[in-house]
């Protein structure tokens, strides 16, 4: 997770987007990394999640993440589950909530409820929140951020 | 529609992925096009939405796809939905269902009991569905196709 807080630091810095980053892991190693940048790249696609993916299935060389596990410092909207569904990643570690990212602006609790994620086949787990609501404070103070 | 499925039939015939095409619309023009892509690119994320999504956002310079409509020759699959969530796409036109799509084998049906499709802020509306059929008829001829 502390990666994963490293890349959305990148992305603040950088004002890539919204304060979210992303890793993904497999037998103990970085596979895959990416920080939202979904104003950077004007794509709406461009969430953390969806870039770590991307990634990993670059390294990989593979379309199938079996065996691989995310850590993302912001539960994953309704999109990244998805993409976390055909991706074959079963285990999902995140630090804020989509309730803290609505504090924030973003519309992941507005969303969520469109997700039955009782019945989510992957196992999600919140860790190290008090790390990750740091990132959105340091977000906050920028005075230059764009809402989307 | 008429495009949609040609987009289909590009991925068919270059053996890119699954038997999906979408087209996304504003004012009347096409302004982004894309099929799956998912075994080209070795990337799980490449559904002929997300792709067309992509390319609506590149041709519109915009992460919002506000006034857009989207048409897709099979449902969207729960990270679709998500990604036209994100967009601010609120009409969507699909051929196949994602019944259909599991017959031919997909997952599209299983995660689809994860997604509260009655609550969704987006209008989508079944049309072409025997056209639309017709290209997962031509799919399930390919004697060299690959599942995912």
């Amino acid at each position: 997770m502390k990666v994963a807080i490293q890349e959305a630091f990148k992305g603040i810095e950088s004002r890539a987007g919204g304060p979210f980053g992303c890793v993904i892991v497999k037998d103990g190693k970085i596979v895959g990394k990416g920080h939202n940048e979904v104003l950077k790249n004007s794509d709406s696609t461009c969430h953390g999640e969806i870039l770590a993916i991307q990634s990993a299935c670059r390294t990989l060389k593979t379309h199938n993440l079996l065996g691989c596990e995310l850590y993302t410092t912001s539960e994953p909207c309704i999109m990244c589950y998805g993409a976390i569904l055909w991706a074959n990643i079963f285990k999902v570690y995140y630090g804020c909530t989509a309730k803290d990212a609505e504090k924030i602006g973003f519309r992941d609790n507005v969303f969520s409820k469109y997700l039955n994620k009782t019945e989510l086949s992957i196992d999600s787990e919140n860790i190290c929140r008090e790390q990750c609501l740091e990132v959105f404070k340091q977000y906050m103070l920028l005075k230059d951020k764009q809402s989307y």
